[in-house]
């Protein structure tokens, strides 16, 4: 039954893109497959990058003004339907509870694939005045939607996300919050992913069913291929009126007001994985890395280890946890150095301290770095102060280089040849212009597969031609492949 | 539709204590009615005290040795059959999904009414040797349970809650674990709920579906009646032996772990408001309150209050939480003092900060504790350090208030007469000789209501009588009427 450990194999990025993903995935044990189809298991250590994740987004969130709550999984058919874009769109992916406490259920409730119907019901109810506005209520939830095709962190039938939904007393506040929280999110992905990402608008056909507009922050992954990284949604007043959310406004009239609702999921635990990692497997950013730095203690040829190199590694450890650095020692004795360096290299550790019996002597360790495999030595004394420094400085270059990369792989086309080819070939961001038109867009769609990302924010509108069909295009958009 | 907001009626606890709760609960707006029967809404005053329920009992686990992991919601109908106690209990309980995207299911899922079934099938897969033990998990989820009598975070359909899952190598680990969580959840009652509990095992009726022992800790609220707290169970081998749970032990042979489940929930939140409530409202003890204090600005007689008090009050809210206190700053103005003062006195806020155009004049402003509305004049500059002490001061009070009202609700009876009258009148824990018998625990609660809340692991064995039936006792037993 127990076999050797040795060290797992990774396909490599080049070879398989996909396959290299779900054996990252898998084999540094971030999540494993479940028993149901599409359900994954987050394991501790992918759960750690996600509480890593949590606490620092929920952080923004509140300091944004808004508070957290819990509304119920259950959402009737009824309410639902409510409003009619939203059941089109949500309702062939429900999973749908029929039979509770041994009997059928009257009204079959669904599994939440999003809480608007829920949420603004509750709104409805409580709220009477434009003194109760505006209304900033988060939750951190688990969602179920019936994928189809599934893949870990990227598209589960249950994921776990958090949803914002607001209600504002006038349309130019309900944009400027849906602007926010976009904000929110592209500074989230940059300063804590290191995953550089495109702020923009939906088109049409790919905003959220219900929403008046939709925006999105989209990033590049390692294959050339757009991961819509979170949404943010001006639902105009279409909730309002399905859910009767009124209040009385300042001169005692009956007013209507405007929501928002926004959300990120563990689907950005995937968008880090394909950003940064490497045929070695993962490299975590330092700032949601479970284990920022893990200390090797390397044995004496001759001798116990247990005499002086694991207490002075334990020391190590000490001392970097006295200074807020979240480190770990690998006191495995079934295991060598060298496995040990590989196993959380694959693991994406940001830094590796080796400390053997020569290192002692000197009163001394060596650092390297998971990115770059630079090696440091470095006094003791000095190591946590050093490793801060490299913590940083590793969190940098991974934007830094992410930012490369999107850099590098996205070209602005202006002839449809040219588009088609690099759709067909390595991909990436195409900037081109668009009519706007669906019809288009679907032909697009069909004849390279890379869809609208997003009607960028910035860079200027630049008026031309649709790159498909040559009629006038009001602004450039971004096309690309999409996860 | 907008009314002038009047001060909310709460009914008086002695008169019905029952709806205070309920008056509590909806009225300081700690939580809400769903559209689904027995679903709630957690609203953002209640939802910040499960916050800081959840950071401060999710240190406690992780400082015990344990990690957070994330498993499916879905649970197949065949998974859930695997061990047989444990379907029987859960079974009628469940809500069970049989429709997911558009199609019937194959297979029907159960929503986690618990997660044993799925947790352990996943251990079935990634241990194999003894070096993988133990395994310490834990996760945050929600729950479903299909409940005929529901009443909000006392019993509700959904909660959200954590449950430990663990696996060991000997009986005698995991009965430490079992013990050791125990502890966990007694030190996490008393020192940031301020409600003092009884631990110890529950009889063989009265425990986990599935177990070998169930342990729990127990607290008696303000109308007499026991809540348990939280529940930790030593599954023996039922639960490896069931899902296929097997290792390589040290001499690699085959052997099967012992497991362990522990969980606490929203439930908490109950028993605080019921502890710790009096008929203003509820009563919040400072370490899990939302806000600690809440400035009440007093405006002056004539002229505005935006010149000097309004600023003032804003420089104390500044200076308390630079000083990490969790204060708030009621500057509505369209409600007097008097009547901010009975809102947050209703929504328990433990201290209230008094402060008007005279207190300015003096430099000084007044303190009032919530839970004995004594009053004291304090300096402006040492109101920091001062209601730092107060709070730490109301925390312990409350406790000590709670524990005197235990021990004057506490009764040791020797005769059946005895037990009925309390039984019939105030109620609380009775401490009586109990046979051991499953029916004549029956016959008690029939009679009487009451149950065998725990056989106590404190206060000695004290062998005697049944208390119902004069057979022998082994040891004494509390009694009482549970929630």
């Amino acid at each position: 039954m127990e076999k050797e450990r040795t060290l797992k194999e990774i396909t490599p990025r080049g070879e398989d893109f996909s396959q290299w993903y779900l054996d990252v995935v898998l084999k540094t044990e971030m999540a494993d497959y479940g028993p149901v189809k599409g359900c994954m298991i987050i394991r501790p250590y992918g759960f750690a990058v996600w509480e890593a994740i949590q606490a620092d987004l929920d952080r923004r969130i509140k300091e944004t003004g808004h508070v957290n709550a819990y509304f119920p999984l259950f959402i009737p058919k009824s309410f639902l339907e409510k409003e009619k874009e939203h059941v089109e769109g949500f309702s062939p992916e429900c999973a749908w509870v029929t039979i509770g406490g041994g009997e059928e259920l009257e009204e079959p409730l669904a599994i939440r694939p999003t809480s608007e119907a829920m949420i603004c019901s509750m709104y409805a109810k409580w709220v009477r005045s434009w003194r109760d506005l505006p209304v900033l209520i988060n939750q951190w939830a688990n969602i179920v939607r019936w994928e189809k095709v599934t893949r870990p962190f990227l598209r589960t039938t249950e994921f776990l996300w958090q949803e914002g939904h607001t209600l504002h007393g006038t349309e130019e506040e309900a944009e400027e919050e849906t602007m926010r929280m976009l904000g929110v999110y592209r500074s989230f992905y940059e300063e804590m992913l290191a995953v550089p990402v495109v702020p923009g608008r939906k088109s049409e056909s790919e905003k959220f069913a219900g929403a008046l507009r939709t925006y999105s922050v989209e990033a590049l992954m390692g294959d050339g291929k757009a991961l819509q990284g979170a949404t943010s949604h001006n639902l105009g007043q279409h909730f309002a009126t399905a859910y009767g959310i009124e209040y009385l406004d300042r001169n005692q009239e009956r007013a209507k007001p405007w929501s928002t609702s926004w959300g990120a999921s563990t689907r950005m635990i995937g968008g880090l994985i394909m950003t940064h990692g490497d045929d070695a497997g993962l490299v975590l950013p330092p700032k949601v890395a479970p284990y920022q730095v893990v200390i090797v203690p390397i044995p004496p040829r001759k001798g116990d280890w247990s005499e002086s190199v694991l207490p002075k590694a334990r020391e190590a450890l000490a001392m970097l946890r006295a200074a807020g650095i979240r480190a770990h020692l690998d006191d495995r004795d079934t295991q060598q150095p060298g496995f040990k360096y590989s196993d959380w290299e694959m693991r994406g550790v940001p830094l590796r301290l080796e400390l053997g019996p020569k290192d002692i002597e000197k009163d001394q360790c060596v650092l390297v770095r998971r990115d770059t495999r630079e090696k440091a030595f470095v006094p003791l004394a000095g190591a946590p102060a050093r490793i801060r420094e490299l913590l940083d400085q590793v969190q940098k270059d991974l934007l830094e280089r992410a930012r490369k990369f999107v850099a590098d792989n996205t070209t602005r086309v202006s002839s449809w040849d040219e588009f088609r080819q690099i759709m067909a070939g390595r991909r990436g961001f195409l900037i081109a212009g668009w009519c706007g038109d669906a019809e288009c867009e679907a032909r697009i769609k069909q004849e390279t597969k890379a869809t609208v990302r997003v009607i960028p924010l910035e860079g200027g509108v630049r008026p031309g031609t649709c790159i498909r069909c040559g009629q006038p295009s009001p602004q450039e958009v971004y096309f690309a492949q999409a996860y």
